[in-house]
């Protein structure tokens, strides 16, 4: 099993605020996420800036993509994104377009995971040639409280088990890491606990705990 | 119930389209969309820009957010939008903080129906001092060949039962709206069919249809 890699999500709602924060982090990332909120705030401007910038990356566009797949997709690897986040709630025939173009361009598709979705769902997916999912503790189910649970663990232990890469997300921290043992973990994907100013620390406790478990 | 609107959908992947789309249909159209290829390829840039030149329109800012609600909302409704999709696939919590966010702003929700959603879920909504939702026919859907059904109807009169005002779009043409009979439909939402040379006729045929039926 590949070790995971450690992702930055870039969340700010102005390009020059995430522009610093990747400055500040790419020594200790391997991806850098041009999250869903800036996507909104700045267009595909913040995409192609942080291409230029951060050529060795790879970048994630944090679409959730749900609908209009092709047009999505193609928008957001010709502006240089490596991978693409499409929403477990999008139609099949939306998540085969984005793939497809993704073939085209050499790109990856991600489907995160919202909503309802169900285990044929997933190997719908599979199916399909999809190869990494994204487990998301919900942003607004976290500041609520919610933590991680046997069912989180064990649904993704089942999608790792159908042959998906899975990248993990929601309040993560190196003593959470072990929980994740035996997945077919993609990414560990953090955002202010990796921009603040103890940052690097975190990153280096996070590849500490990644690498007794994988 | 009061008569449904006429909804353009701009989603061009460059503002300069839709601003000039926007100028021409702004006579005949009551509510103007940033769709998500448009929000996505220029941010909100967009909304601002149709917010300052259609001041009078009900200007919808289609994110289909599926989590970081209340920064989402924020953003958007601050940019000047009226109404903000939220997906029905996004947790709960990401749906109530848009709505405390729009409560506190002026603006409305409307749930964007793609992925599983139940019945329970409408529920929820409705619970939560949701007016709106939005039945779409996947675009790519449409693409395949995927038409209106029985079932698409009978749910959106189950919703609209709950008092849901509900919003259609996917493929609209006028010949199809004595299908929606009896549904609380708050807007027809189409896009290249108003945004070509035959839209305005196509509109005046929408709104002719909807005076026989509501």
């Amino acid at each position: 099993m590949t070790k995971p890699l450690i992702q930055i999500a870039l969340d700010s709602t102005d390009l020059d605020t995430a522009v610093s924060v990747a400055n500040n982090v790419e020594s200790f990332v391997d991806v850098i996420e041009v999250g869903t909120i800036l996507a909104f705030a700045e267009g595909m401007k913040a995409v192609r800036t942080l291409r230029a910038s951060h050529p060795d990356h790879i970048i994630v566009c944090d679409m959730k993509t749900t609908d209009g797949g092709a047009i999505l997709a193609r928008m957001a690897f010709e502006a240089g994104a490596n991978w693409l986040t499409v929403s477990a709630a999008a139609h099949i025939a939306t998540i085969e377009a984005c793939k497809k173009i993704a073939d085209e361009l050499g790109g990856e598709i991600q489907i995160e995971l919202y909503g309802n979705w169900t285990l044929e769902d997933a190997q719908a997916w599979v199916d399909l040639g999809i190869k990494q999912a994204i487990y998301h503790r919900s942003r607004d189910a976290e500041l609520a409280g919610v933590s991680w649970t046997d069912s989180d663990i064990n649904r993704m232990r089942v999608l790792s088990e159908l042959g998906l890469e899975v990248s993990i997300t929601g309040g993560i921290v190196p003593q959470d890491i072990h929980l994740f043992e035996g997945i077919k973990a993609k990414t560990f994907i953090a955002g202010r606990a990796l921009a603040n100013d103890t940052g690097k620390e975190t990153a280096e406790a996070l590849r500490t705990e990644i690498n007794k478990y994988w």
